[in-house]
């Protein structure tokens, strides 16, 4: 019998926002594989270090990030046989995932490869949207809004557009991307509608009025939060 | 000192998809409070009753569901009074929310009557949203993709419009909106890269062909999601 893949969401990087489900098999899978950036620290297995100490192999997703794409298929070809060969071995193998495996995710990558093989169990977890909305205190939305999930790298006139077009958005993959999203939500007036948040969840999580955020400070784990009803929650 | 209130997700349905964060605080808490329909079993407390045993007080949300919204806002008016006095003697309150409080929860009614005035945390939770993804074994989106969320009860035509607009979309509170919803995905072509799910990850948890359900069995927490590279992801 060849082991299950399972792709665990651990939550947007506060330890205790992994599901009582995803520690569990994490710590009853025999192998844990994670992405981490070339040489440097995995942020998933960050997240759950302090339930790691249980003598299980790791394998590391060592990927190419933020560069061009082809790197980085090659890096999950690679990671995909050897998460194959511990299946075929018998083994399960617990994938672990910043956020949710299935939202913005890099798990699908490994999904794509190994789900017509093997057996794949997905574990939803916390992801960034709704954790960005806590941290801000801002529901995302309510009744029949319409929301839209909006990544930074689209160009200024669709995002413009999108936004205008919208009850509520989420604007995703900031990074450099954030001068331009900034002056669109000014272009249109929704720049007092609009709330800004970083490392939601983590220690070092940040929120900041818009206008103070210093456009080369912004990291790729960062959100803005727009809705048009703004303040009516309180 | 006043209580603070805590508004914990405990997640979509399975019990083991609350975090390790909202369980922990909910039974540190001497007062948990949770709505449920007129004379009905809460959905959010049966998420958790194996974690509810320790003689916590607890505050019954009464609120008439799905009619006009007058009867419910005195419901939330009645229920905020009563947490409010709670607070007011020094004792937090742990409001349980089904999947995240800030998705489409009815947590932002008790919020907007008591953010002003009292501290309230907010701990997020697995939303339907992923959790329906991952029963699925549906990616939400990936790379660039721009999501939508659509309420069910959004008109036909726009419903139509904004799905043409989009990679991917989730349709949410389908109930009576089904055979709308599946008649405009028909009219797109988009009906081969959609997919229902209802009670995602509960017992009694469904996936089926949309060609095989009965519009007048849809229940509210039911689901369709839509991503146009579909089966691209295998």
């Amino acid at each position: 019998m060849p082991g299950t893949v399972w792709g665990l969401g651990v939550g947007p990087g506060d330890p205790e926002l992994i599901t009582v489900k995803a520690l569990r098999l994490m710590q009853a899978a025999p192998v844990v594989a994670y992405p981490a950036p070339l040489g440097g620290e995995s942020f998933a297995r960050g997240i759950v270090r302090q339930w790691l100490d249980r003598g299980q192999q790791e394998i590391v997703i060592e990927v190419p990030m933020e560069t061009a794409p082809e790197p980085a298929q090659a890096a999950y070809d690679r990671a995909a046989d050897r998460i194959a060969a511990e299946l075929e071995a018998g083994r399960d193998v617990a994938v672990l995932c910043q956020g949710d495996p299935f939202f913005y995710g890099s798990f699908m990558y490994l999904f794509g490869r190994l789900a017509a093989r093997f057996k794949v169990e997905i574990v939803p977890g916390v992801s960034s949207l709704t954790a960005s909305a806590a941290a801000l205190q801002a529901p995302l939305a309510a009744r029949n809004d319409v929301l839209a999930v909006l990544p930074g790298p689209l160009p200024e006139e669709e995002l413009a557009r999108r936004l205008e077009d919208v009850d509520a958005a989420a604007i995703i993959k900031l990074g450099r991307h954030f001068a331009k999203v900034r002056r669109v939500l000014d272009r249109l007036g929704l720049l007092d509608k609009a709330h800004y948040v970083e490392r939601a969840t983590l220690g070092n999580q940040r929120l900041r009025p818009l206008a103070e955020v210093e456009p080369v400070e912004v990291p790729y784990f960062s959100m803005i939060l727009v809705h048009k009803r703004g303040e009516a929650w309180r």
